[in-house]
């Protein structure tokens, strides 16, 4: 029998994304270049948000080739740019020139997730061009610091090849220059409409940029209203799993197993963890720190299967609101309609999340047919639409015939989604998985913005209506107020022309009510019925 | 101006993808259950294929909750034994506890890609049983050795909770038993499917399953011819990026770059090493490890532009054969036509791959309607088919209407890519990005076995046609045989059987050859010309 034995290594996670660079979104020149733009302007916004600052981003990208011998794909170099609190010097190493170090490891809203775009950029750059980033931050306004790095991919560590100190000159902030392959002969389009729908939910950012052709894009910020910064929070009991609870145990200080609860769960004050340790049948007065093995297996079983807890707050999210997502949409489509709902916070495996659904119609910007839209924490997403929870609810669970929307109306959905956690299923942040709350959330935001669309298209109909039924009556309504004049002995004959005017107005009120609540009213046979009524009841 | 300063931190790859476990396909208790038993049963072919050992594979499945009180999702236990050379009991914690340590980080083809599938399923089982994996192995058939471990996911180290050495009674290979949160009720018909088309793929392997509910399903080796072995091969120029380039010049042990060429790439020899750095304008008597970086990556540059490459050799991968891949399409669908088609080694981005399709047309198994069936490196991908390039394919770039196929005809299109790196776009596996080059073999191996679907109905049509004509002339021959004798003055008429017979055998061997070429032969009329010159010729 033939036999070979296995050789073993171990590779850096470094060594890791480098070789599998398609799994973030790296995957030729064209993907590459939007997803390097992408993941560096989504940093640029995280950090002003956190801080409150009213962002103002700056994006370039040139050709690496000065006298344009080239053609795609070929080098480029990116700068972002923004005016956000800046990172402390000591930091920015490791920040930008090492995988699986960052600022995003925490239960919190953020557009980055898995906290290695800015690396993965870096990385792509470097083995595509053989340059390094440099990155310049001042956290003070007066100082600002350059760093020349590369990463050193084989041991996942940073290279500082050069550092450097100029004067800030007030300003704070962070800029990223980095040359990498990329085609923008492919990638442009979907940079310019990435830019387009990300200043649709920015509303309150500027953001300028400038494109290999020398092509300005500036989206003006509409509104200094911004959406409250989202807090960090603690594990809800229905998502904690056997690992996190492992360590919660060991590194608690509390003396019982009721003020561990109270302490380290969302929403678990002192009479639910006494309910809830009598029905796990675990002693309150336990020290966390003593639980067996099998203990501890328990007491996560009876987390899951308890179902009593408070569902999760949504104060640690932060969603744009009606206001702001209605300010967005109508700066970027000028739509004719446009209806906005911000559903009620829920929840999934213990990760709140908030959905908000848009709607825009007609209008300059929106074009013939139904196209959508999707955001998830503010991040627009462009790619593998057909995988996505709201495909699939917008094409496969709405009855439309119900709404009566005509085939090729110009209709925009948008869908944005905001959680804690938002179930991605790729690191490239290409959409979400359909997971059956986050479905029931957003079928329920659709179908109220489609409501109201219908009303609004029917009032518009019965306006057409009401108008020609308006231009026969007044054919025939002086001919009738002259005849009743008559037949009464008046003096003269009464002012129809205000009646006419009422009738046009006067029943929209009425039945538009009605309709946003509920189904679709027919306001034909509504409108004419009203109009009789008002006639006789005028000639009476 | 509020300010708030971010907070970084570093955490381990354990930790990431314990974080983000959705990435690799362990999303909910259904899917989970579904990954681990593919992971460790494609570790267990993987091995007994690299030894070219005739695999036998034991999967067993129970419910870890004895007395059957819970509904799912609850704890199962999965068992995966092979007969495979066994791995280093040295070796194993590490192979099997730790992310980013494996076997398969080379440039080969196996089903494996990311060497975290064990791993992963492990990880899993630990944070949602809180249980030990025991892991048995033996290389010599004496001494079997059995670990019981768990992941620090913290550290990303193993820990060894127990290790014991059994006599192994002459058997060598690995068994590997967790404990994690399942859902058979929903994971079940996917498991059953995954075994079903794994066992058409692996038509020379023995593979035992046992389900919760105790029903087995066997799948039986019906040859013990196994394909060759994948072997390890050197990059191909067109492949390589800055970052290898730059590794391979600093190991390099060569004295000239002419050197250095010839001996670190798939397909260069000295002639064209030579040629080529005349193109790049490089000394081919320069130390490689002198290089600077600048002339590295011109290098790089020169190595993607230069076009004349030899392709790379598919000798490093190893397809099924025509022959393998008809034998378990007959042994699993059993269908009325198989054809099978491997098309020439092709490559991209200097990874060579070969594509295999295979199509089953009616008979026993075959369900009414287009089926699919995805494989790369022999492994059937059940997730996310509309994402797939094969799916591209068949729905949207062949012209079903030349192929004269009725709509709800019964038909399985196989299709199988085999590369030392498969472009799949996610660490789960699920489905292959559409690299142009995939897609177009893809394409004309479809074609080819379409085309001979095509010949194959046809000539059953015309069976039918010549049957009916043949019933005329048997009817009209005596006749006009006879006639012709009496006229001639022979003795008897001739022999017109003989003739009825060679008529409805000889036009398909002619026509059926042409038919295969190029497009659908109409063979009624073709058939009905050479019966009557047939008849001329003999009545003359």
């Amino acid at each position: 029998m033939a036999k070979r034995q296995t050789l073993f290594k171990e590779i850096s996670p470094s060594e890791f994304f480098y070789r599998n660079r398609d799994l973030a979104g790296f995957s030729n020149p064209s993907r590459a270049l939007y997803s390097a733009t992408r993941e560096l302007v989504e940093n640029a916004l995280d950090a002003c948000e956190a801080a409150q600052i009213l962002p103002d981003i700056f994006v370039r990208i040139t050709s690496a080739d000065f006298d344009g011998a080239l053609t795609d794909p070929k080098p480029y170099i990116l700068k972002v740019q923004d005016n956000g609190p800046g990172i402390e010097p000591k930091y920015v190493p490791d920040a930008f020139a090492r995988i699986f170090y960052g600022s995003k490891f925490q239960l919190k809203q953020s557009r980055g997730m898995f906290g290695m775009g800015a690396t993965m950029a870096i990385l792509y750059g470097q083995v595509t061009t053989n340059r390094p980033v440099l990155v310049t931050t001042s956290v003070d306004g007066e100082k600002a610091y350059t760093f020349e790095l590369m990463v050193n991919i084989h041991d996942n560590t940073p290279l500082v090849l050069n550092k450097s100190v100029k004067p800030a000159f007030g300003k704070t902030g962070v800029s990223v220059q980095l040359t990498l392959e990329g085609d923008y002969g492919r990638a442009g389009s979907k940079i310019q409409e990435y830019f387009k729908q990300t200043a649709l939910v920015t509303p309150y950012a500027n953001i300028l940029f400038i494109d290999p052709n020398g092509k300005l894009f500036y989206y003006e910020r509409v509104t200094e209203k911004m959406p409250k910064p989202a807090k960090e929070t603690l594990p809800h009991p229905l998502g904690i799993d056997l690992e996190a609870l492992r360590r919660l145990l060991k590194e608690s200080k509390e003396s019982t197993l009721k003020k561990f609860l109270s302490k380290n769960f969302h929403r678990v004050g002192d009479r639910i963890a006494e309910d809830f340790l009598r029905y796990a049948g675990l002693d309150p007065n336990k020290k966390p720190q003593d639980l067996t093995n099998d203990e501890i297996t328990r007491l996560g079983a009876a987390l899951h299967s308890y179902d009593k807890f408070l569902p999760p707050d949504s104060r640690c999210l932060s969603p744009l609101g009606e206001e702001l997502l209605a300010t967005g949409i109508e700066k970027e489509l000028q739509p004719e309609f446009v209806a906005v709902v911000q559903r009620p916070p829920s929840a999934y495996s213990g990760f709140p999340f908030i959905v908000e659904v848009g709607l825009a119609y007609g209008g300059k910007n929106v074009e013939a047919g139904l196209k959508l839209l999707r955001f998830a924490n503010r991040i627009p997403l462009l790619y593998d639409e057909a995988n996505d929870v709201s495909w699939k609810v917008v094409n496969e669970e709405i009855d439309w015939k119900r709404y009566k929307i005509p085939q090729d109306a110009p209709l925009t959905i948008i869908t944005h989604v905001c959680s804690t956690k938002v179930p991605y299923k790729t690191v490239g942040k290409e959409y979400l998985a359909d997971r059956p709350e986050l479905e029931r959330e957003l079928k329920n935001g659709l179908r109220e913005v489609l409501r109201r669309l219908s009303t609004y298209l029917s009032r518009k109909s019965t306006l057409a209506f009401v108008k020609k039924k308006m231009n026969i009556y007044e054919k025939y309504l002086p001919l009738i107020a002259r005849f009743s004049a008559e037949l009464s002995g008046a003096p003269r004959p009464p002012n129809y022309r205000k009646l006419l005017k009422k009738s046009i107005e006067e029943p929209f009120v009425e039945n538009s009510e009605k309709a946003i609540e509920g189904e679709r009213v027919d306001y034909g046979e509504e409108v004419v019925k009203f109009e009789q009524r008002r006639l006789e009841e005028y000639c009476r």
